[in-house]
């Protein structure tokens, strides 16, 4: 077997095994669903710290650690969830930057301590709003929404960039991504919304449709973009090894980190789902 | 009329014009207060900006200006405060991001990105919480309390380190400082609460003013040595000309900016003063 042959196993094992019980985890919802999320939380924020800091200090811990609560912060309110996480993230700001004031190096501290505030809320804002969703009235509909808007969109840009793609759209960032495939995957995002409301959600509307699919379909990929971007400045090639062939979980879920805010802001602000 | 007491007057016109304004405001509270603390809190973000980016790009303005909009989250449901506060600060995180993944410079944009990110966080999250503190039933009484161990400290740190200093705190960043002052801040922080308990806020509790004055009094002077450390780490003096002879806001509030976010928690979730 040569070594693409094996690669490609490994990643179907990895990817069979994992996602039935990722699955049966969101779809139990409640402590099953934050622990499920609270972990990859955790790993997420573990992973920005290693490409960005090559090491995990005692700070970098208490990050993950404080990460990987932030889902179980949607438990009992999930609409206030900020509520707690907006204080926690300001009291992990002072730890930071009390910790590098006493550790040193004065040079370089602040820039150390801004990029562990900024890999704290970038590896766990995405998953904390997913766990926010899945506790809400209608919860596991919303993360499928979610769900959909970002893997139609992977998926409809694959076909379109693979059959209709000719110019490029960021080759410094990511070399086999076109227009062509951009525009395809919006449309595969609204599209994809409509047919999971004609499936499945019938509570979705018309303007959900629309308005999710269009703007998910565009942040999106500017979500991909970006941890793509990440990587090169680090000279990385995988985000970390959480699972075997895929390289790491912020690799997987760079789009979701974008879009499932965005749901959960539209659904609880803007959409007026809960009081 | 020399240079040292020329700058001796600005310091004392600016302070007498400024002060009543901002005691004024504080005691009007509601909109008043949180438009006070809005303004401040946007100064203090492009103070921070221009410290560690030395210039404004459009993105840090999107910044400044989401800042000064913080304290007025606190208008409604100042407990729930961090509701909106923690989405708009993931919001600008995806802002930040896609900003710099169309304007690069692709090797520093994550560096950027995350001293936007924290940035705005680190001169917002202080006087969001005095915002919010404000809104609360007995609200200026809890501001008074989180100015008095912030002040109290400050003052009886000054004399203790005058009339006992022997050993340094920590020259590398804050040549004056020494641990009797520290100590002597510390105790300060106390006795300012038990003052304040006797003179006018009967509320406070024996273990309000220990717990908020030991941890004020620990918090407060860490907080102005981190500001310290940011201004030593990128070679500047003031952070920033808002008030003349007296540098920039970031100088005057280095310590609330620790504190508030600590009497805020402590009102909020701790002592459950709201539900």
């Amino acid at each position: 077997m040569n070594e693409k042959n094996k690669n490609l196993v490994v990643r179907a094992v990895s990817a069979f095994s994992l996602l039935p019980v990722v699955v049966f985890l969101l779809y139990m919802g409640g402590l099953y669903t934050a622990l499920l999320l609270g972990v990859a939380s955790a790993i997420c924020v573990s992973e920005y710290y290693l490409i960005t800091q090559k090491e995990l200090s005692p700070a970098a811990w208490v990050g993950i650690l404080l990460a990987g609560a932030l889902p179980l912060l949607a438990l009992r309110h999930p609409e206030r969830t900020g509520e707690g996480a907006f204080w926690v993230t300001a009291f992990f700001l002072i730890f930071a930057f009390t910790f590098h004031l006493i550790r040193g190096p004065l040079q370089e501290a602040p820039t150390r301590v801004a990029h562990l505030v900024m890999g704290f809320l970038y590896g766990s804002v995405g998953l904390t709003a997913m766990c926010a969703l899945r506790q809400m009235p209608e919860g596991l509909m919303w993360v499928i929404a979610a769900l959909v808007i970002t893997w139609a969109n992977d998926t409809a840009a694959y076909f379109a960039g693979r059959f209709l793609g000719r110019h490029k759209l960021y080759p410094a960032v990511s070399p086999n991504k076109t227009w062509e495939g951009f525009a395809g995957g919006l449309v595969g995002s609204v599209v994809g919304m409509f047919i999971a409301r004609a499936g499945f959600f019938p509570l979705l509307t018309v303007t959900d449709c629309v308005f999710l699919g269009i703007c998910g379909g565009i942040l999106g990929p500017i979500g991909d973009l970006c941890e793509s971007m990440l990587k090169r400045a680090y000279g990385v090639k995988d985000s970390g090894r959480a699972m075997p062939g895929h390289g790491g979980i912020l690799d997987r879920i760079d789009a979701l980190v974008f879009n499932a805010p965005l749901v959960f802001v539209y659904v609880t602000f803007l959409r007026g789902v809960l009081p």
